[in-house]
């Protein structure tokens, strides 16, 4: 498994979150990256490809108006005499077209909570994140199995909106950069509700995504048991599951994955599933993550695993290196 | 001009909500009762409704599950032990009927902002506002003009989501209840965007708002200038608009709801377009206030004057008193 990671990713590093009321200090921190590197072989940092490339692979999943904003958000808040981090407040009950300027009014408009932060450094970290998963999905379109160390995550955004810590969905760029027959299988203890907003009705992509059931945890409004049909597959787990019922629930996933034929396997992976995640509440262990990564590489295809969430910062290293050694 | 208020309103008092990036002490604090009723001749008490009599009146202009959640939402809240005041952080992108347990995920779904906290009091002072309104209502089928203190304010509040300070939208269910043809015109700084909601459309109701031009100003998603037509009439203004002009978009404003030949008038009135004004941007004055009143008194209509917004406390007491003035 190559591993690819770029140091300029390190730039997001936001302060806060709003959630449950309150402010609170940002789950995703830049200390999840030492976590991972620690546990992983060396990683290979990624060719540098040009702001347009970048771009145009970005453009594959998302709105180009919404890429503009998130590219100049951060400086148009300081220029409305604002500090810190760009979060939104109010936003829209029907999305459609408008003449809007003010920061406020443009970034609500493409979101959907108030957790998704845009720091100084978050646009150039997300430029630095695509040549990460570009030159991991090169290998991978070389035949091997890669890992992509995406930081921040990505599966929460969607074609026109960010939420949930995520701004550029990963997975979806990667399905749709690569032209082939794409199996999804989205294994964040959150449901990848920005994947399937891009990849939905999406002939050549399958999605199937295993998360804590939507009634209770985030993201609420996507993700439901009856939301299932075409080319998407939930699979809602209630609190508590352990990895019996999980691993359950990946073969079922698998097995639908696989009757599509996929040329290409892309995992949005997430150890937030660990039972001492400080967010998330089922009870995977350490150990059991391997065997979740061999369910993974039954299917026998090129493998491309990008990394979503996963909070419990001590363990998430051993948790990803786990995974990843299943393949 | 006959003066309605509750005591039982100031039981609404949230601390604070989330905007701009940070958390602010609320701007809709109790003291502004205090402002008014100093300025006005002696209120008269409602007489106390049944909670079905209430609630029918808010159904008029609600959702039923809205309204559940309005009551039950801070003791929801409480339950999950949490403190302080309700407050959403997650908003569908798409609003369909899903079944929801967690609270944060039940108000995201019935909210649009980060800035109608539900406090312990906030249901028990809507209650005591619908008082005050049909108390006021009455007044105004008899015959008079009346004001109805209505705090918290209601024009954000469409029919199945609170947003900026509104919970129950009081102008909807004044124009509803009466079973009259209604003109309601919104003079507050912000657009009626939840008065706009729920009477689209509706049979039997005009509605026109003069606000500050949504592309700069909250609630950014409703109100341009392209949203006209039908029974609805918007008058966006800029930044720094003084009397002159304000006056004559609220003359182009009576003249269109005159045309609809109503039977009734309704006065959405924010004092928020006082130029000092802590969170607005124009530039009325104390003394232009009965100039305004006495514009929407010459349609010759019996007049229920609702309250919005209007934050520069001190003076705001006068600036509701010298509208009032012009009937």
């Amino acid at each position: 498994m190559r591993c690819f990671w770029d140091e300029r990713q390190r730039a997001h590093d936001p302060a806060h979150e709003f959630f449950n009321g309150a402010l609170h200090p940002a789950a995703d921190v830049p200390g999840r990256i030492d976590s991972i590197l620690a546990a992983l072989p060396p990683t290979e940092a990624p060719d540098r490809r040009s702001a347009e490339e970048l771009r145009a692979a970005m453009r594959l999943a998302h709105d180009g108006e919404y890429l503009d904003l998130l590219a100049c958000a951060h400086d148009e808040w300081l220029a409305e005499g604002r500090t810190g981090d760009v979060l939104p407040y109010a936003f829209p009950v029907q999305r459609r077209p408008l003449d809007l300027q003010r920061i406020d009014a443009r970034v609500g408009a493409y979101a959907y909570d108030t957790c998704a932060p845009i720091a100084a450094g978050t646009w150039g970290a997300l430029e630095a994140g695509t040549d990460t998963l570009l030159a991991a999905l090169d290998a991978v379109q070389g035949g091997e199995h890669a890992f992509a160390l995406t930081r921040p995550p990505g599966h929460h955004a969607g074609a026109a909106f960010m939420g949930g810590y995520s701004y550029v969905n990963w997975a979806a760029v990667a399905a749709l950069a690569s032209g082939r027959q794409t199996a999804i299988l989205d294994l964040d203890y959150h449901h990848g509700n920005g994947t399937q907003d891009i990849v939905v009705w999406h002939e050549g992509v399958r999605f199937a995504s295993l998360h804590a059931d939507p009634r209770t945890d985030y993201p609420f409004f996507w993700g439901h048991a009856e939301e299932s049909g075409g080319n998407v597959l939930n699979l809602p787990l209630p609190r508590g599951t352990g990895v019996a019922a999980y691993d359950a629930a990946l073969a079922q996933a698998c097995e639908w994955l696989g009757e599509d034929a996929p040329d290409l396997l892309v995992v949005s992976f997430g150890a937030d599933t660990f039972e001492g995640d400080p967010i998330s509440h089922f009870a995977i262990r350490t150990g059991d993550y391997a065997k979740l990564g061999r369910r993974c590489a039954a299917l026998g295809l090129p493998t491309l695993v990008v990394l979503e969430g996963g909070y419990a910062v001590d363990a998430l290293g051993h948790n990803v290196a786990g995974f990843l050694s299943g393949f």
